[in-house]
C-alpha cells in the first residue's frame, strides 16, 4: 500500500466514502471510554493491596521513635526519606516528603519562588517585569498549567531523540527573564524519550543568565520499564552541584504509579540551602504531611531493589497494552504515512504526530464516537499545537480487548481527518 | 492567704527566697517535658485504631462508583462530603475535603485571595497597598502567622467573655483595607471561650467596607467538649447567605483531633461560588487529595453522632488532665492573686494571664526547670503579646502523673517570676 499523498483524488475521494462508512458502523458501537489520563489500571492497583496490611497493632506506628499518628516531623518520616534517598540516589536529608500529589510539591516549589523568592534576600518572581520559561514540548500539560498560572510566558522547546533542543536552551537561557525550566528526563510525557547523558549534562553546567534559574526535575516515570530491563538515570542534584550550581534544581518523584495514584506519597529532593528555605516556608502552611502513610510506603516499598521487582508486575499487565497501541498503529497507520510516533520503553504513554492540521479533527472525531482522549493541544503550553499535530494515547486503564476497539476508533478517526484534510476544495 | 499585692516587702522577700528554693529543687529532678502544642495523648490515638481495618477487601474501596485508589474527584470523596456536612450542618456540595491539614487549606484560600483575587474579575490582594487582618487575640498563632507570611497587617482585637469585641469590629471593618478576620468561634484557642449566638450574629451581618471581606472560621473544635455535653454551634453559612454575603465566609474543619492529628482529613465549607472559584484553582496544584484515608474517615466515622460517641471517650481521657491542670491553678495561684484563668469545658487548652510583665519570665523559669510550654507572646500578632500576661498551657499529651510535675514547676515558676517583679528595685 502506498502513502495517501501518493494518491490521486479519485483513489482518495473513494477511501473517504469507504473509511466514513467503517467510521460510522464504530459510531453505532456506542462505546464510552476515557483514556485522557494516564491512569493506572484495576489489576495495577490490586497489586498493592498487601501494602494496607502493614500498619495493624498501635506498636507499629512508632518509626524511629516517633509516634507517625500524631503531629511533628515536618520534612517527612525519617524511613520515608530514606526510602526515596535510595530511589532517587540522593541522602535522606536532600528528600522531603509530601502528601499523595507531587504536583502539589511543584506548584509549591514555583509558588514560593514567586511570593518569596528563591532564597533568602532573593527578589520574588511577583516583582520582576517578566518572568519566562522553558517548555520542552510536546510536554506534560499540568506543568504547563502551573507555569500559566502564575503569568509565566511560556516558551516551546522542542524535543529531539536524545531530549530537548540543547543549543537553543543555552541561548534562551542567557536572557534574565528565563527563569526555569520543566524536564522529564526518563521517559518524558508523553514521548517517552530518555534524555541522553550529554543533554543532562548540558543542563545541570549550563550557565544562566539568572542567577536563581529553577530546574523543575520530575522524575514521574524513573523506574517505571514496561518493555526493557530497569535502566539506571542521572542523579541531577550532585550533578548540578558538581558543575557549581547546587542550588538550581529540585527533583520530584511520587508513588502515584507505583501504589495509588489518589492516596500515594510524593518528595522532593534538593540541596541543603533549598531545604532549609522550603521547610520554613511549608512550615507555615502545614504541620507535616501524612505520615502513617510515609510510613506504610516506606515499609512496603522498602528501597529501590523492593520497588523494581513490583514495577516488573506492572510492566507484565502493561505491555500488551501498549503492544496493542503498537499494533494498531503499525498496522492501519504506517502503510499511509499519515503519522509518526516513537515506540517508548518506558512511562506511560504512547505520543503520535499526525498530519499537521489533522490532530484537532481526529480528537473529535475520536469524541464524537465515544473515545475521549486528551485534548489536542495539551501537549503544548497554553494548549497550543503550532502544528496541529500531536495527540496522546493513554493505553494503562483499560483491559486490552477495550484498547483494541478504541484504537480502531483512534485509526479510522486519523485517516478519516486526513482524508477530509486531503480531499478539502 | 492574702494576695501577694498586698504583702510587704519583707514579707515578699521571705516568700522570694523560699520559692527560689522550691524551683530549684525542682529542677533538680531533671524533668523534660514539651507540653507546647495541642497534641492528643497515646491513649486517645488508640481510641481509633480500627479505623485502619475498614478497608480491607479491594472491593472496599469502590464507593459511589469510584475507585478511590485512583486519580480524579478533586472537591472529594462523596462519602466524606456528606459526612463533613452532617458534621458541620451544611449540604454536601458545600463541602470540599482535603488532606490531613486544615492548615493547608486556609493557607490556600488565603493564598489564592492574595495572587488571584477572591473570584473571578476580583482584585488580587497582593495588588492592594495594604491588606490589614482582624486578630482576635490571644488566638492561634499558626492563623497569625499565614497572615504575617502574606504581609498583612494584623489588628489584635481583644477577647471578651461572649468572643471578640464587636464593638470595635463593626467600626474598624469600615476601613476597606480590612479584608478579614480569624475566628475560632467554639471553644477558642487558647481561652477555650465559646462565641455567643449575638456575637455570631454580628459577624455575619456586619457590613464590611471591603466588598471582598473573609471571614476565616475555623471549627476546630466543634464537637470537643470535655466538661459538659455536646453544645449545638450556630451554622455560619446560612447565616452569612441569610445576612446577604454568603460569599464572605469559609468554614474549616478537621479530624486531627478526632482520629490522628498527622494523618487525619480536613475540609472547607463555602458557598457555591466559592467552591467553583477554588476547585478550579486548586485543580491546578493537585488532581485530588488522599481519596482512600477520606473513605477510611468516613466508613469509621460516618455522621455527627458517631462522632460525639467516640469523643465522649475522647472527654473522658481528657478531664483528669483538665482538672489537674485547673485544680493546681486553683490551689497554688487563686489566692495569690497574680493570675486570672477561664475553666473551658471544651477544646484543647488553658490560657493563663498571668500578671502583666510576668509571661516571658514565667515561660523562661519553666523552659530552664525542663517544662516547654507555648512560647509567651505566641497567642499574640507577631508573637508579641502588649501585657506579657499570656501563657498557652496544653494539658492532653503526657499521662496526669507527668502534668501534676508539669504543673508544680508551672505554678513556681509563675509565683517566682512575680516575686523577681514586685521585689525589682
Amino acid at each position: 500500500m502506498k502513502a495517501y499523498t501518493e494518491w490521486n483524488r479519485e483513489e482518495l475521494l473513494a477511501e473517504k466514502a469507504k473509511v466514513q462508512a467503517d467510521y460510522e458502523a464504530l459510531k453505532r458501537r456506542g462505546m464510552n471510554l476515557n483514556i485522557a489520563r494516564g491512569k493506572p489500571g484495576t489489576e495495577q492497583l490490586d497489586l498493592v493491596r498487601p501494602m494496607m496490611d502493614v500498619l495493624r497493632a498501635d506498636s507499629d506506628y512508632m518509626s524511629d521513635g516517633i509516634d507517625v499518628r500524631n503531629y511533628g516531623n515536618l520534612e517527612g518520616v525519617p524511613a520515608c526519606r530514606r526510602f526515596f534517598a535510595d530511589l532517587l540516589g540522593v541522602k535522606p536529608e536532600n528528600i522531603f516528603v509530601g502528601g499523595n500529589s507531587s504536583l502539589q510539591l511543584m506548584y509549591d516549589v514555583i509558588g514560593k519562588a514567586y511570593i518569596y523568592g528563591r532564597g533568602p534576600g532573593k527578589k520574588p518572581w511577583m516583582q520582576e517585569g517578566k518572568v519566562r520559561w522553558l517548555c520542552p514540548a510536546p510536554g506534560y500539560d499540568r506543568h504547563f498549567r502551573i507555569s500559566e498560572n502564575f503569568g509565566m510566558e511560556m516558551i516551546p522547546i522542542p524535543m529531539k531523540e536524545d531530549g530537548p533542543d540543547m543549543d537553543l536552551v543555552e541561548e534562551l537561557v542567557r536572557d534574565p527573564s528565563v527563569k526555569g525550566m520543566w524536564c522529564v528526563a526518563k521517559y518524558s510525557n508523553p514521548d517517552g524519550i530518555v534524555y541522553s547523558e550529554e543533554t543532562v549534562r548540558r543542563i545541570a553546567s549550563m550557565e544562566t543568565a539568572a542567577e536563581d534559574f529553577l530546574l523543575m526535575w520530575d522524575e514521574a516515570y524513573c523506574v517505571h520499564e514496561f518493555a526493557v530491563p530497569f535502566q539506571p538515570f542521572p542523579e541531577i542534584l550532585s550533578l548540578c552541584a558538581a558543575y557549581g550550581h547546587p542550588d538550581r534544581v529540585y527533583a520530584f518523584a511520587s508513588t502515584s504509579k507505583i501504589t495509588f495514584p489518589g492516596a500515594g506519597v510524593s518528595c522532593f529532593a534538593c540541596s541543603e540551602d533549598n531545604m532549609a528555605w522550603m521547610s520554613k516556608l511549608l512550615g507555615v502552611q502545614i504541620i507535616s504531611f501524612d505520615k502513617i502513610n510515609q510510613l506504610r510506603h516506606a515499609l512496603f516499598l522498602k528501597d529501590r531493589e523492593t520497588v523494581l521487582a513490583l514495577m516488573a508486575k506492572h510492566a507484565e499487565i502493561l505491555r500488551p497494552k501498549f503492544a496493542c497501541v503498537l499494533d494498531a498503529l503499525e498496522k492501519e497507520i504506517a502503510p499511509l504515512g499519515i503519522a509518526r510516533w516513537a515506540k517508548p520503553v518506558g512511562g506511560y504513554f504512547v505520543s503520535v504526530n499526525c498530519m499537521p492540521g489533522t490532530a484537532m479533527e481526529t480528537w473529535r472525531l475520536c469524541k464524537e464516537a465515544g473515545l475521549t482522549l486528551t485534548k489536542a493541544g495539551a501537549t503544548w503550553p497554553y494548549g497550543k499545537d503550532p502544528e496541529d499535530s500531536n495527540i496522546r494515547i493513554a493505553p494503562t486503564l483499560p483491559p486490552v480487548e477495550q484498547l483494541q476497539s478504541a484504537m480502531e476508533i483512534f485509526c479510522t478517526s486519523l485517516k478519516l481527518a486526513v482524508l477530509n484534510k486531503l480531499t478539502e476544495a
